[in-house]
Formats: C-alpha cells, sequence, structure tokens
C-alpha cells in the first residue's frame, strides 16, 4: 500500500511512519517543521534529542533497507499537498498535520486564529487534492477525544441514535469542545463529513485519547530513531509531562480538583490503530469515527499511579494541586465507547507501573536537557487581564 | 444603545441600520463591500440600483437629521476591527459581516477557503475584540437555519435534551451542513459557544431562514435608500429569483423534485427579530439560539404560489424541473421549532399573493438590469470532471 504520512516528523507521525515502511508498505512523509519551529517559539525542545528528518530517514534506511520519501513543505500551500498526492497517488493518507495543542492554541488572538486557519484549510486542501487526484485514497484523520467535551450522557463513536417527539434519526454526536484547538478539530470532522458525503470520499476520523509513551518497536532499534518527546506546558501531554516531573523532584502539578477524566493509549496502540483502520478501509463516501483510547483516568489516579512507579525506582514525590488554567469541569460523568477498534483486532497495551518506570529511566537518560521553568502553566483560559477593564 | 452592524452595506444589513437609526439608537456600520466585489466577480449586480453607502448614508440624514457612522474596513484585519469596537463601545454587535452564499463557497478549492476563512477568522477577531474591549457587548450574530441541515426529527433551537443509557444532557443540536458556507457557520456557531462559556460573553445566534422581500418601513421613504435585491446563481435567494424568473418569462427552476422544504421569512421579520434579540439580552455568559423563521414551504409550493401570483398581474409563467446541482434530499421531514422569537413578541408578516404582486411591480421597474444568463446554475456540488480520473 502507498501510505503518504502528514506530520511525518511529529512525535506520533514519525513512528507511525516507520511502521508502514516496516511492512513493506510504501511510505512518504510531509511536514514542514510546524512542531519543531513552535516548540522554539516556546523556548522548549524535546526532551528526546531528535535528529533532522532526513537524517532520522537515512539511519532508518542505513538499518532496514526502506526507503522513505520527503515531501518538505506546509499543506496550507495547496500547489504542494496537489502536486505531492498527484505525484504520490497515495493509497492512505494519515492525516497528523496539524497544531495539536490547546494551551498554544489559547496564548492569544493570533494563535487562536493560526491553529483554526492551520489546521481548517490545510484539511480543506487536502479534502480537494484527493477529490480531484486521488478519490478513492483512504483519508485516516486524526481528531481528538476532546472534540465531545464531557457531556453528562455516555459518547458514542461519532453518531449517535437520537429520538425525539417519537421520530429518530442516527445523527453526529453533538460536540462540547474546550479550546480553539479542540474546535478547530470539531471544525474539520465537519468539513470531512460533508466532503464524504457530496464526493463520496472514504475517510476514518480517528478520536484519539491522550497519548504516552516514547518507544515503539521500530524506534526502539537505534537512538537514532527516537521520536520527539515534549514535556512543556504547550506540548506536553499530562502522563509524560508527571513522568518529567517526577525524575527532577517538581511536584506533580494537578489542575484543580483533579478529577478531569480523559481516554489514554499507549504510543505503540496508537500505531496499531492507525493500521488497522488502514487495513479495513471505508467504503466509498463513508465518514466513519472511531475512539481511539484504551483506557480511562482521571488525572487524580494518573498522578497517583506515577507516583508510586517513582517511589519504586527511589524517586521522591509530591502531588500538588494548582488552580485549573483550563475552562473545563473538574469533575464529571464520563464514560466514552470505544469499541470499533477492539473490533478489528486491536490488543491494547494496558498502562502498569513497570510501563511508567521504563518510561522514567528513559527520562533520566535525558534529564540534562530538562528546563524545569517550561512546565508550569502560565497560559490561562480566561486572561485575568481581560475582565471588563474597558467597558 | 448604541449598535454596531457589520456588514451594513449589505442586503439585510442596510435595512437593520435604518431600522436602529430610525428607533433613535447610535448607529454605526462596517463594511468592506465585499458583497459588491462578489457580485461584480460573478458578472452581475444587484437588481435594484443601489448607491454608495455614504451617499445612503447622507440621504438618511438629509431625510430624518439621524447620523449613521462609517467604518470601511475588513473584520478579518484585527487591528481595524478592535480599533472600531474600542472607539464605538457598542452596546449590541449585529453580526451580517460574512460571506453568505452557498453557491460561491462551491465554486472551488479557493472559494471554499475564502470562505471559512473569512467567516471564521472575521468572527474570532470578533470575540476577542469583545472580550478585550467591550465585554459586556451583546452579540447578535447571523447564523442560518441551514446549519442544522435536515435530520429525520423535529429541530429544536438550538440545544436538545437527549436521554440515553439512563441518563440525559441538555447538548447542541446535531449539525449537517451542506456546504462549504453552511460549514463556516457551524464552525462560528461552535466558536461562539466556547468564547462565551470562557469569557462569559453574552451571544445570540440567529439561526435565520431563507429571506424575501424588498422593502422595510425605512427604505420605502425614498427610492435613494432602496437596499440591494440579488437574483444571481450565487447571492439570490430562491423567492426573489422566482420573482424574477417570472419578470422576464423565464420558468421557474424548481432543483430536481422541489419536496426540499425551509424556514422562509419576510425582511421585515428580519428587521423586527433583530429588533427584539438586541432589547431582550442574554445574559452573561449564555449562549443562545433563536431559530428565525416564520413559515415553512418547500421549493415546489413556493413556485407555485410565485406563479399564480404572477398570472393574477398578466405574467405568463412556467414551472420546470432541473437536475438539482446541490447534494441534498429532495424529499425529506422538516419540522424545526421556532417559538423564542414569537415569545419576545415577534408578529409575523406572512408570505401572501398580494406581497408576492408587490415584489413583481417592483421588479418590473428595474427589468430592464436583469441579466437572465446570471440565474441558471453552473456551479455544481459534484463537479463533473472529477469523477475519478486521475487514480
Amino acid at each position: 500500500m502507498r501510505v503518504l504520512i502528514l506530520g511525518g516528523d511529529g512525535y506520533l507521525g514519525w513512528p507511525t511512519s516507520l511502521r508502514f515502511s516496516s511492512r513493506g508498505d510504501e511510505v512518504a512523509v510531509v511536514d514542514n517543521y510546524l512542531r519543531r519551529r513552535s516548540l522554539l517559539e516556546r523556548q522548549s525542545d524535546s526532551l528526546t534529542p531528535i535528529r533532522s528528518l532526513a537524517e532520522r530517514i537515512q539511519l532508518w534506511q542505513d538499518l532496514t533497507g526502506r526507503e522513505i520519501g520527503i515531501h518538505e513543505g506546509d499543506i496550507c500551500d495547496a500547489d504542494f499537498l496537489e502536486e505531492t498526492i498527484r505525484d504520490f497517488r497515495p493509497d492512505a493518507v494519515v492525516h497528523y498535520g496539524e497544531q495539536p495543542s490547546a494551551p498554544f492554541s489559547m496564548i492569544d488572538r493570533q494563535h487562536a486564529v493560526d491553529t483554526q486557519m492551520n489546521n481548517v484549510v490545510g484539511t480543506l486542501n487536502l479534502l480537494f487534492a484527493l477529490r480531484d487526484h486521488a478519490p478513492s485514497c483512504h483519508l485516516i484523520k486524526l481528531g481528538t477525544m476532546g472534540e465531545y467535551g464531557t457531556p453528562n450522557i455516555d459518547i458514542e463513536e461519532g453518531f449517535i441514535e437520537i429520538s425525539h417527539n417519537g421520530r429518530k434519526d442516527l445523527l453526529p454526536f453533538p460536540k462540547q469542545p474546550g479550546s480553539f484547538y479542540h474546535l478547530s478539530k470539531v471544525h474539520d470532522s465537519h468539513n470531512l463529513m460533508f466532503a464524504c458525503r457530496a464526493w463520496e470520499l472514504g475517510a476514518t476520523d480517528l478520536n484519539q485519547g491522550v497519548v504516552y509513551g516514547i518507544h515503539t518497536p521500530e524506534t526502539e532499534q537505534d537512538e537514532g530513531l527516537i521520536t520527539r518527546f515534549d514535556y512543556d506546558e504547550c506540548f506536553g501531554t499530562v502522563l509524560n509531562r508527571f513522568c518529567v516531573q517526577a525524575v527532577i523532584g517538581h511536584p506533580l502539578t494537578v489542575y484543580g480538583k483533579g478529577g478531569q477524566t480523559r481516554g489514554f493509549l499507549n504510543i505503540r496502540d496508537t500505531l496499531r490503530c492507525v493500521e488497522l483502520a488502514a487495513d479495513n478501509p471505508p467504503r466509498a463516501g463513508e465518514y466513519r469515527v472511531f475512539n481511539q483510547f484504551t483506557e480511562q483516568f482521571s488525572v487524580c489516579e494518573l498522578a497517583e499511579v506515577v507516583a508510586k512507579a517513582a517511589t519504586e525506582i527511589g524517586l521522591s514525590v509530591e502531588i500538588e494541586s494548582i488552580k485549573d488554567p483550563r475552562v473545563e469541569r473538574e469533575e464529571h460523568y464520563y464514560n466514552p465507547k470505544h469499541t470499533r477498534l477492539l473490533d478489528l483486532g486491536l490488543e491494547p497495551h494496558l498502562l502498569s507501573e513497570e510501563l511508567i518506570e521504563r518510561m522514567l529511566h528513559i527520562i533520566q537518560r535525558y534529564r540534562d536537557r530538562i528546563s524545569p521553568e517550561s512546565i508550569d502553566p502560565t497560559i490561562l483560559w480566561r486572561p485575568p487581564a481581560h475582565a471588563r477593564l474597558t467597558s
């Protein structure tokens, strides 16, 4: 299969590229290095010392004999993307090529606009390029569980049958996203759903939970293949960030009450889910949604499991609650369904103390690279300065 | 009340400005003349010979002694919009300032991207400007009934209580928009809902049906105050277009089976609805949705009532079904609620043959300005050329 990975230089895009390549699929990656530049802007950097994309691809080829193509450019540049699709003729496009941080989108107006423009326009360009040059290509789009928010009912996978006043219909599950980033993903989902209906494209929208972990079987083969690992307030996801805090002796900072509950999955399962989607494509015109996570935890539960594992290996850890910088429910009902990927054969790697201990050991190896000041939240969903000053 | 009208040069924006001005409110309008430029691009023009915005405002002042401020500029220019909000300090902003045509958004990739960028970025800029400079200002945003699509259940006003697996919640009504334009309005709605929740803004989202009619009590006072009236395939709404077709002896073109049913309202009722919203503002943090229409008709029903009225005044009219250029259900259930504006005191001007006859007489006065070739649909939701040519 010919697989094009958008955002192939990223935390998940890079190991996904190696996974498909290792299977013998023909792989090409697209990236404009937005993530590397965003980290520079934030004066932070990946914990892991990642090499350039070209160096990693060369190393992979040296180790395995497998080639991966590179297309450097911005998918918001429609001509570039169209040319890439036309030349590579993908059977599947895996679309990680978006600005992925909620806090980054909440910095100010410019970051909110940039996030929505980058994500929405890139995806629109992709939909048109597929329509015109690869209409039977399977679009595998990374969405987020955060699109749903935290409703007081069970969350279904994309659609819900609603009975109302004696009639019923299967309708898109209502969305209550909690940041301009999450909103951009909701916008994408609506655009995708329409393009599948109007143009008979086939798409899988993977509403992914929070990913944790560093290594995958492919990246483990050589330290030079390691993927990026962010722990800063913008790009660090909560479990990864807790592990870094444990290593440097910083309290694990729980936002508010810590009852915020989310779906989580191991980076190895992310790769497997994307493979399963690719190997089981939708029919033409089908827009389908898989909720992509394996377990759910509250933030407090995560902090406790990290603290326990860290204590096991001799680290001294405290848990500290700080004021929640976000606008979100700190305690709520949460029960999202996630059976569709299991039905396709996903065998989850569940969270364990052993896994956290292994992560802690890897983080310890790079602890000199950690800047503690980039971890604590400074970006507030409700900027204090705005409060009704001028009206 | 200080009322800022975004898109104040448009079909609805202009008479809305006069309405508030006539009440003694302090009114300023913002426009970048995108609509005038889009019509030039389409080689069409308003049926009615509208004067420049400055000329109309001067005429209004000469007639009534009332001043209306003009801010010429693009709300996608954040600095311009911020300065306008800061200087004018509105109590209410009525936001018509968007690209309002579904077919225009479906011309090609560039028009789809331009529509979503123009509408989403303009609205984001507005939300930030209100947050920072007028947080207690009431945002009155024009949405569209088209955001809902045509579900097989009753459509509620913005939110629906869903019971599911023994639990229930009041959630945003699921959206199934049918063009990149309608999608842009759905994106806006989600952005608004979030901004109200995060920043305690108060907003009314008016999900408006299809508007028809030409005159309002204010514009009737002098021919120089007339508002624009579009009848072309992009910007002409269906009833207005049928009336123009009747006048020039063109068959009334029904798309497909003509069972497409939509909510409709008289332009006079649009103005009244916006007034009612402005006079009954939401509380801080409230995002509320009103379905703004007074009656529903199928396209066939409309064609028949126009044909009947036209025959009354001696015109010879045929009805012709043509292949539907859109992707939409040609027959469907449709029962949207619209009680909230009635509860606030709306007294609808219902569609009547007399009203259509008056419209036909006005159109006859300007019939020399009609270009028949701009009416028939050329923009297809499914471009014939794309069909799996290259893959």
